[in-house]
């Protein structure tokens, strides 16, 4: 039975080991809220596992400790753990799937940990750890539903509480539930008043459906670029922690966590991975009653890999209007690039990037295509571009 | 006379204003010295620069105040004066080169300043602001050579103090010397023991060369990625305090630069802008002595272009070993690239883009290019794919 003392403890024995994380007011998130950002991306190991994962850990057995400890995750758990094992002075062994990205297995090695690349996926990783710990008699660390780890992820809700006493909602990010589990405990244990509202991926609602449904779903397809809360199935614990703690839990889409992730760039200088930004999206969009309030958004990582990163880049400035590709069919004649360069610099457009092609299956003879990239302000900004360039007779194709 | 007594007054002043930026633990920039992150790329407006602006706006007489403040630039010293007089409730005109990003232009119209696009470069816009303060009496608010601005800034100094009192030393970006005047003057009035090291972008060594001339140098090109401290000429004050108080100011290059963003991404999830990553790249580069030493790197804003910011990710991991492109001449016949993809797979390389190219004047006419960009883990990983690829025949060109 989780209860507050043991958050208390979990705190008492993190106090020196993690950061307490800053608190950063955000008032642009969304004009009509008063948001602040609780920065877990800036935690030690970039996440806020390693609290679980060390709280977790410390209570083992000096048995248990001396076999050591077994994991399976591509990610932020992987590095928890293997960062909280160093830090007990336990061996941790990972078991990653042989495609995870290579940063995430030098990380996780860099923590101190053995990996054992296993092939397949995910699930095949997670069969080969168990047949492991059943062999080797290591403790396996489940990522999400153990009493421990979620005692451990309710410290955040202790340090909310302080950091902002008068916050009216927390929007915490969802996969296992493990997160929002420990944090709705805490602050439904102390503040009851205070709403805890949890947000998933669209292409990930397993608890979303588990609740909708009254009991544990497991999806069969999860599809989103926010991995960290790509989970298919919720853990029995957090099951019915979400059932008793959280007031809701809404998704987010792709497109929106991609205009999150580029906001908290844009405005806060800080670098959220997909999972992370979910809040973050879940308030921007209002998909939350955060109008009028003041409300805290667990950024809960940063680990996000940076060619994954370009491309959310890319994706979140055209979804927010503030670039635009533009492809005309131009006649084969000279002029026509000056004449489309005029028309968008007179409207303060700032091109970044011009692909001119001349043949082409689907062009007439003497046409050719011309593809522009630019910098807008937003969607007023690129309709009036477009507009222009219409009413100069030129064809605008998609 | 700058005095500490008015540094103190500034931090009092400042105190409600601005937030006290995160001081935090990057033991990972550089393994034989232990490395803390002063992060003024999380204050308010991205940049450190609102301190001095506030600071020397909230001591204009009220007869200034009526009138109001002008300025001239294109970056983060527009934010701080936009902010500063909108709370101090006076009007602010910031001049800006009709070429500016449009991205700066909209901040700096959001923190409320009244915007006069001039067209030219910098020069042309200072002069305008020049003439528009003598025809309508506003106050010029100097982005570095002010005794006020330089007192504003010093108030970092009195944080790290705080934050840190054992540090050995401070590295601290170096444009036309503000910030690092102040910091330096409230570090030597207090604890001298501690160095102070400047940086400056090899491309714009405007305060290293006066600094050797031991007169005010004025530079006729300067060119890095780190607009910031892109600065020709140091100012009047800022010389004699670098003179007085600065122990050293290295230089480092672009792709230094971009190595210190990378890193700060990766590792720390923190944005910052080119002129923020100086003090990070001198350190990770060895540039000042502090092996063994316990450091402070100021990373003093965080306002970079996203488009920018994607050009020197990709940077960044070429710099650093961490991806590289690689072009192959094949014969056209099958099997060729299930040969050249089971080497790249066998090494543990990650394929992220391949160009397969049929024709080009250069190939021979049964011949073909592969252009193939991978992900790597380092340099010595890169030279074994290279290598496995040119034991088994493969024509790598360049």
């Amino acid at each position: 039975m989780l209860t507050l003392d043991k958050v208390y403890h979990a705190g008492f024995v993190l106090k020196d080991v993690i950061r307490k994380t800053d608190l950063i007011h955000a008032p642009k998130i969304n004009s009509e809220s008063d948001i602040y950002l609780k920065t877990e991306n800036l935690q030690i190991t970039g996440s806020f596992k390693v609290r679980g994962a060390y709280y977790k850990i410390s209570q083992l057995s000096d048995e248990e400790k001396a076999k050591g400890v077994i994991a399976c995750s591509a990610g932020n758990h992987a590095q928890g753990v293997a960062l909280a094992a160093a830090k007990n002075g336990i061996k941790s062994l990972i078991c990653l799937p042989d495609g995870a990205p290579i940063s995430k297995v030098e990380a996780t090695k860099g923590y101190g940990a053995e990996v054992c690349l296993v092939e397949g996926v995910y699930d095949d990783a997670y069969n080969k750890a168990i047949q492991l710990r059943d062999e080797k008699g290591y403790t396996f660390i489940h990522p999400f539903d153990d009493e421990n780890v979620i005692a451990g992820q309710g410290t955040i809700g202790l340090e909310l509480l302080e950091q902002l006493p008068d916050a009216d909602a927390v929007i915490v990010p969802v996969g296992g539930g493990g997160l929002i589990s420990g944090v709705a405990f805490a602050i439904n244990q102390l503040r009851p008043e205070i709403k805890v509202y949890g947000v998933q991926a669209n292409g990930a609602p397993s608890m979303v459906e588990s609740l909708n449904n009254g009991k544990i779903e497991c999806l069969d397809n999860v599809a989103t670029i926010a991995d960290g809360i790509k989970v298919k199935e919720p853990g029995e614990h957090t099951f019915e922690f979400c059932k008793k703690y959280v007031d809701e839990i809404v998704t987010v889409s792709d497109d929106e966590i991609s205009s999150a992730i580029l906001a908290l760039i844009e405005q806060h200088k800080l670098i959220s991975e997909g999972a992370g930004a979910v809040s973050v999206a879940a308030a921007m969009f209002n998909k939350v009653p955060v109008k009028g309030k003041k409300v805290i958004c667990l950024v809960s990582g940063g680990n996000i890999d940076v060619t994954i990163l370009s491309k959310v880049i890319k994706r979140g400035l055209l979804k927010s209007g503030r670039s635009d590709s533009i492809n005309i069919e131009l006649m084969d004649k000279p002029g026509q690039l000056r004449d489309v360069s005029k028309i968008i610099a007179d409207l303060g457009g700032n091109v970044i990037a011009i692909h001119h092609e001349r043949s082409d299956e689907k062009t007439d003879i003497n046409g050719c295509y011309l593809r522009i990239l630019l910098e807008t302000r937003n969607y007023e900004h690129i309709f009036a571009i477009r507009q222009a360039l219409t009413d100069a007779g030129f064809k605008i194709v998609e």
